[in-house]
C-alpha cells in the first residue's frame, strides 16, 4: 500500500501538498530494467540498447515561473533552456538536445513567441545542444514545456552518494537572481547587476561535468534554494551537511540590496534558487575542480536524522518554497 | 532571411497562424551534426556517442484537448501517452520512457492526479516504457506535456521517402474515435465502442516496427486525420496520393452514428485523427505487414504539385484543424 492510499477521497492538491503528490504519483510509476536512475534525482538515466540517455523535464507557468513584464521573452527562453540545461550539468552530464511544447493565447504577440524560441536557441547553443522538436498549441495561459536529454561521460553523480568527511563545494554564483526577483518584486530595477543575474541565469555549464571527472560524491542544481537542495542530498545519503556562512564573499551588489531593502543578504545565498549554481561533495583531500568553492562539510547524521545546518545551529529563514503549499 | 521576418509587428499567433508560426519559430533552431532528423517529422533522432535517441513532445490543454467530463483521468492518462508512443511508432521504433509535466488548480482533486499517472504508466507499460521523471506545479487550467523517448532497431521511416508506384496502407482502427468525439459533443454516450474509442484508443503499437522491417518507404500516425497526414507525406515526399472509399469497411457502429447524426460517416474516416493508426508506404508488390490494409497509391505529382485525392477527385469535407486558425 502506497503512503497516498491515506490521502482523503476529496483532498485537493492543496490540502495534500506538492512532496507527498509527488511520492505518490512517483509511486505508480513502475520502473523498468532499463531505468538506471528514475524519478527523484535531477535527471533520470535511461540504458538503450546501445547506450544511454539522460533526460529531465520542466513546466514553467506564466505569473508562476516568469512575468512577461518582468523580463524580455528572449530572457524568459534563455532561462527556461537555462533551468533544464542546468539539470543535465548536475548529473555531471552534455546535453544534446532538447524539445519544448509552447501552450499560449491566440493574442501573443507572434514576436513574444520569435523571441522566446530565439533564447532558447542561444542558451542551448552554449552547450552545443539544438532544438530538435516541439509541440505547439492554445492555452489561457503561457506554459513552456522543455525536455532536454543529454548523455554522461563517466558516471552519472546521484544526490545519494555523500560520505561523512565529504567536503560540500559550490560552482557559480548564488543568490544574485533571488535577491534580482527580491528587487524586482518590489518594483524596482537595480542594481542592475542581481536583476539581470535573476533575468538571464549563468549556469557554470562546465561545472557538473568537471565534478564528475573530479570523483564527486555528490551533486545537485541549485534551483529550490541553496539549504533546500542540499537537503535533498542529506536525505538521499542519509548524511548531515554543515554550511559555513564564512565561505560565503558578499559581493557589493548583494551589500547594496541588503541595505535597500533592510534584509540579511545572506538570506538570499542560503533561500535562493534562480541561479542554477552546483554543489557538490567530494571525498576530503581531494583537489576541487576549477570553479568549486568549499563551503562546508558532510557529517554523521545526528539522532533526529539527515540535516542541514549553517555554521552548527538550525536556520531558521527563508529557504525556498513549495507548490500548492 | 526567414519568413517570419515579414510578419506584421503587432500579429498575434492567430494572426499568423499555426502552420506559419511552427515554420518560424523552427527555423530559429539551427541543427547540430547530432541531429539525424530534426524538427518537421513524427520525432525527432539524435545520435549519441554511443547510440541514438527518439523524442518527441505533446502539450495538452484541458478544454482543448480533453475535458475532465468526457473522459475519466485514467483514461485521460492513457490517452496522453498513447498519443505520444505513436509517434515512436510512426518512426518504426520502440519507446522505452516517459518524462510528464502536470500543471493544475490547486483545487483539482489529488484523485484525479493519481488516476491521470496510473493511466499514464498503464498505457507505457503497453509497450514496456517506464514514467522515468516530471514535473509538477500550480497552473489556472489543467496544462499536460508529455515526452516519450524511444530508439529504432533499423532506421527510423520518414514522411519523406514515398515514391510514385507505392502502396498506401493503414494499421489500427480509423475515425472511431473521431464518431465518439461527435457523439460526445452532441450530448450522447453511445455507440459505446466509438466514446471508448476516443476515450481510450488503441494504437497499433506493433505496426511501425513491423512496417520499418517491411521496407517500408514513409510513415506517418494519423493524429491531424487521414487526409490532413497523408498530405504532409505528400508534401514531404513530393508526390500525389490517391485514397480509395471502398478500401475502408464502414464497421456497424460507424453506419450506426451516420444515421443517428445524419452524417456520412466516411468524414470521420477522412478527417479524423484520434486514433493514432499508423499510415505507410510500400514499394509496389512488396507483401503488407500483418495488420495493414491497403487504401491508396502513390503517384507523380500533377502540375500543381503534391496533393492527396479520394478517388481520383479532390475531397471538400472536414479534415482535421488548425490552432489560432
Amino acid at each position: 500500500m502506497s503512503a497516498s492510499d491515506s490521502f482523503a477521497p476529496d483532498a485537493t492538491l492543496a490540502d495534500v501538498g506538492e512532496f507527498a503528490l509527488v511520492a505518490a504519483l512517483t509511486s505508480r510509476f513502475e520502473q523498468g530494467s532499463q531505468v538506471y536512475v528514475g524519478p527523484g534525482d535531477d535527471a533520470a538515466v535511461i540504458r538503450t540498447p546501445k547506450g544511454h540517455v539522460v533526460v529531465s523535464t520542466d513546466l514553467l507557468v506564466e505569473g508562476r515561473h516568469f512575468k512577461r513584464e518582468w523580463a524580455p521573452a528572449r530572457d524568459i527562453g534563455r532561462k527556461a533552456a537555462a533551468s533544464n540545461l542546468s539539470d543535465i550539468n548536475a548529473m555531471g552530464g552534455t546535453a544534446h538536445s532538447l524539445t519544448v511544447g509552447l501552450g499560449a493565447p491566440a493574442d501573443l504577440p507572434a514576436r513574444w513567441a520569435l523571441d522566446l524560441a530565439e533564447g532558447l536557441a542561444e542558451e542551448a547553443a552554449l552547450v552545443g545542444a539544438s532544438i530538435v522538436g516541439g509541440d505547439l498549441t492554445t492555452a489561457s495561459e503561457v506554459v513552456i514545456a522543455v525536455t532536454v536529454l543529454g548523455t554522461c561521460e563517466v558516471a552519472p553523480v546521484l544526490r545519494s552518494g555523500a560520505h561523512a568527511g565529504d567536503v560540500v563545494a559550490i560552482a557559480g554564483r548564488q543568490g544574485w537572481a533571488a535577491a534580482g526577483l527580491a528587487v524586482l518584486a518590489r518594483g524596482f530595477r537595480s542594481p542592475r547587476a542581481l536583476v539581470q543575474a535573476y533575468q538571464r541565469p549563468q549556469p557554470p555549464y562546465a561545472a557538473g561535468r568537471a565534478a564528475a571527472q573530479a570523483g564527486a560524491t555528490a551533486m545537485i542544481d541549485v534551483s529550490d534554494g541553496l539549504l533546500a537542495d542540499l537537503g535533498h542530498i542529506a536525505r538521499d545519503s542519509a548524511v548531515a551537511i554543515d554550511i559555513h556562512r564564512d565561505a560565503f564573499e558578499l559581493a557589493d551588489p548583494m551589500h547594496a540590496v541588503g541595505s535597500a531593502l533592510g534584509v540579511d543578504p545572506m538570506q538570499f545565498i542560503l533561500g535562493g534558487g534562480d541561479d542554477h549554481a552546483i554543489v557538490a561533495t567530494f571525498p576530503a583531500r581531494s583537489a576541487l575542480p576549477a570553479g568549486f568553492t568549499a563551503i562546508g562539510s558532510v557529517e554523521e547524521p545526528g539522532e533526529s536524522g539527515p540535516s542541514v545546518t549553517v555554521d552548527g545551529a538550525a536556520y531558521d529563514g527563508p529557504t525556498g518554497w513549495a507548490h500548492f503549499a
